[in-house]
């Protein structure tokens, strides 16, 4: 799995280059990924109604379901930038356009970084002009990429699969860029994912869909969504399997291994959340619906009360049983169990008599899963959240805008 | 404002003792308020599903809207205690009852403190002897009371209003504790009030929802809702006004002053978070509805990225806007205006070039007013928070179960 990079799957080109936008002596901040023929793409964006310049402009370019490349800088969002945001991020698409040889209305922009400054336009336009210049199919310019849309995170975060459609093997591969906070704002969560599985529109968006709802989006560090998240998939169609449509065994097969990609990436960005020192998995079952379960899960894992106990390794029962019960969702705590790494704290409205030499093990631990069965009902939820550590204040106070 | 105490309206007694259910050394821990003729009573209580005995046991009693007296404990909350705790606070009421002569569906019981343990009934029962048989209408008893209800409170908070009802004075007077957490839980807040205004059940209970909806209700220190809030009024009817009765000019007066009262312990509460270093109003105007400049307002207070941004005096004006966009209410960040403490510091779509020295002023103080215009309706909504510091996370991680 370690052995596939961004470049693994057909058809592909990257490379990152340092154009000056970040202060940082030698830091990489303009990424070009490139497929060599039109390829089907999706993708999704933030929900946040304070979208980023990039953002706006690429939910108008995805509807078509093709492109040939994409352009990232880090170090500036291009958010709250008013009309010459989007200015801005319309002339980032046509300097690749151009550079490539290709359409602007096939090249999707996404920035992080400082939110509320104009982007740096002439270190940007010759950032990508080097790049497109540099882009090879190398797996060090997929290494490149993937550090030029690093912010604050501490190491880099790529995943891939490989596996059959038919008699064809197929691979699908992606980066991301997660929880560091960027001065003086939120973290922003992107990712850009390639395969050269041949594969619809329709299919493509459909598998997008479901593998970011059960990975992206069913993590959280601070309960803050950005004006940035953006979740790219380029398909090149150059493994020549039989064309995976909507609907078929094919395409289930396609969306369980994008969610497993998707899903390694959404754990190392947890892993690496600014000031997290625990992944702490938070399943909720036997919820009487979905929203429920969902809802418990998030309050559970955006309580800080819950989260200074992991820091703390302290199996505190009683604030996740009581962060449930406060979210508004269906729950009865004569019918809850709560377990810790495995072992019951709480059962029937009162707590077990658990073995405190087994659960401080547990709590020790870098991974902990965090179980409520809720005996209500069928649906159930899986989150993953970090905890909240003086590291964490220290990072998102300390700094001074 | 300072001189009226818990006692100071007409028919009413107070005492606080120590049972021992505190380790603390001289801390009181059992609380007793009692009306000298039957009180017209109203009371609110926790959301919470998880709701601890005598929040279950006081719903009831609650609904005759009668009470002579309230028992309270501090040190162990009586939740998540099963069918045990049920009983002991039960067994609460019957103590003071027999104590004070009177009927126990006549007494409100609360407990504040550690939650899933058994209450020491022993303790109780003679703290609760001790009390009834000390309770007097002195200044010093009422300062008893209001201490031994705090658990991790670093001070008492007490405030009150004394106005005319026609032509006769009334008063009313309140304690309240808050947001220190209790091992190995979350904070709860309990608030007493007295007043000797005549008035009707049915006035008395709107008077209080209206009023702990705009205080109580509009805190947030950690978005954690207690397992025990309950906030409890008793009227002795002893100031000699014409009965206040609901829909009337009186009743919108009483509703106004009972409303300040509460805020001001609500004010007090904040104040006293643990670990919090400054209070910070978020005010969010101009929205389409009520419920969207809730749960803007809301999604502002409770923002670890916010709260830890007040910590550093941080004017973070992107951490703001980003999460009245990310909680899902209409909002149009081009109509959209923050400002802090007075100052514009974002207006249609971007930054404002705020004057950075007037904003390090605002910044520095101990209370901050955010106020986001949304240009969208007329609805608008008002609440209090905190600050998120290192000490809030050593308060709630170092501390081991």
């Amino acid at each position: 799995m370690s052995a596939i990079s961004l470049l693994t799957p057909k058809g592909f080109r990257a490379a990152g280059v340092r154009s000056g936008i970040k202060i940082k002596r030698g830091a990489l901040d303009v990424g070009v990924l490139l497929c060599e023929r039109p390829a089907t793409a999706a993708a999704v964006f933030t929900t946040n109604k304070v979208a980023a310049a990039p953002v706006i402009l690429g939910r108008k370019i995805i509807c078509r379901g093709r492109l040939r490349a994409v352009v990232v800088n880090s170090g500036n969002a291009n958010a709250c930038t008013g009309k010459r945001g989007l200015r801005d991020a319309k002339r980032m698409a046509e300097l690749c356009a151009r550079s490539l040889g290709i359409s602007a209305d096939e090249v999707l922009v996404a920035s992080t970084g400082i939110i509320g400054r104009p982007l740096p336009m002439k270190k940007i336009k010759s950032g990508i002009e080097a790049a497109c210049e540099k882009a090879s199919a190398s797996a060090k310019s997929a290494l490149d990429f993937s550090r030029a849309i690093m912010t604050t995170d501490t190491r880099k975060k790529a995943a891939g699969r490989r596996f059959a459609i038919g008699k064809k093997m197929v691979t699908i591969a992606g980066v991301a860029k997660g929880a560091g906070m960027i001065a003086p704002n939120m973290a922003t969560m992107l990712a850009f994912l390639t395969t050269d599985a041949d594969i619809t529109k329709k299919a493509l968006q459909e598998a997008l869909r479901t593998a970011v709802e059960n990975s992206f989006n069913a993590i959280t560090i601070d309960g803050h969504t950005s004006t940035n998240d953006t979740a790219a998939i380029m398909a090149s169609g150059m493994a020549g399997n039989s064309r995976i449509t909507s609907g078929t065994g094919s395409a289930a097969k396609f969306t369980k291994m994008l969610t497993a990609v998707c899903s390694d990436l959404a754990y190392r960005i947890v892993a690496d959340a600014e000031g997290g020192t625990k992944v702490v998995e938070v399943l909720v079952s036997g919820a009487a619906s979905r929203a429920d379960a969902r809802s418990i899960a998030r309050a559970i894992a955006d309580s800080p009360l819950v989260k200074c106990a992991f820091y703390g390794k302290d199996p505190n029962w009683g604030r996740i049983v009581s962060a449930a019960g406060y979210c508004g969702a269906r729950m009865n705590p004569l019918r809850t169990q709560l377990t810790i790494g495995g072992i019951t704290v709480f059962k029937n409205g009162v707590p077990a008599r658990a073995d405190a030499k087994k659960l401080s093990n547990v709590m020790a631990k870098h991974d902990i899963a965090v179980h409520l069965k809720l005996g209500l009902g069928k649906a159930e939820y899986r989150c993953l959240t970090c905890d909240l550590s003086h590291q964490y204040v220290t990072i998102n106070a300390d700094y001074h805008t």
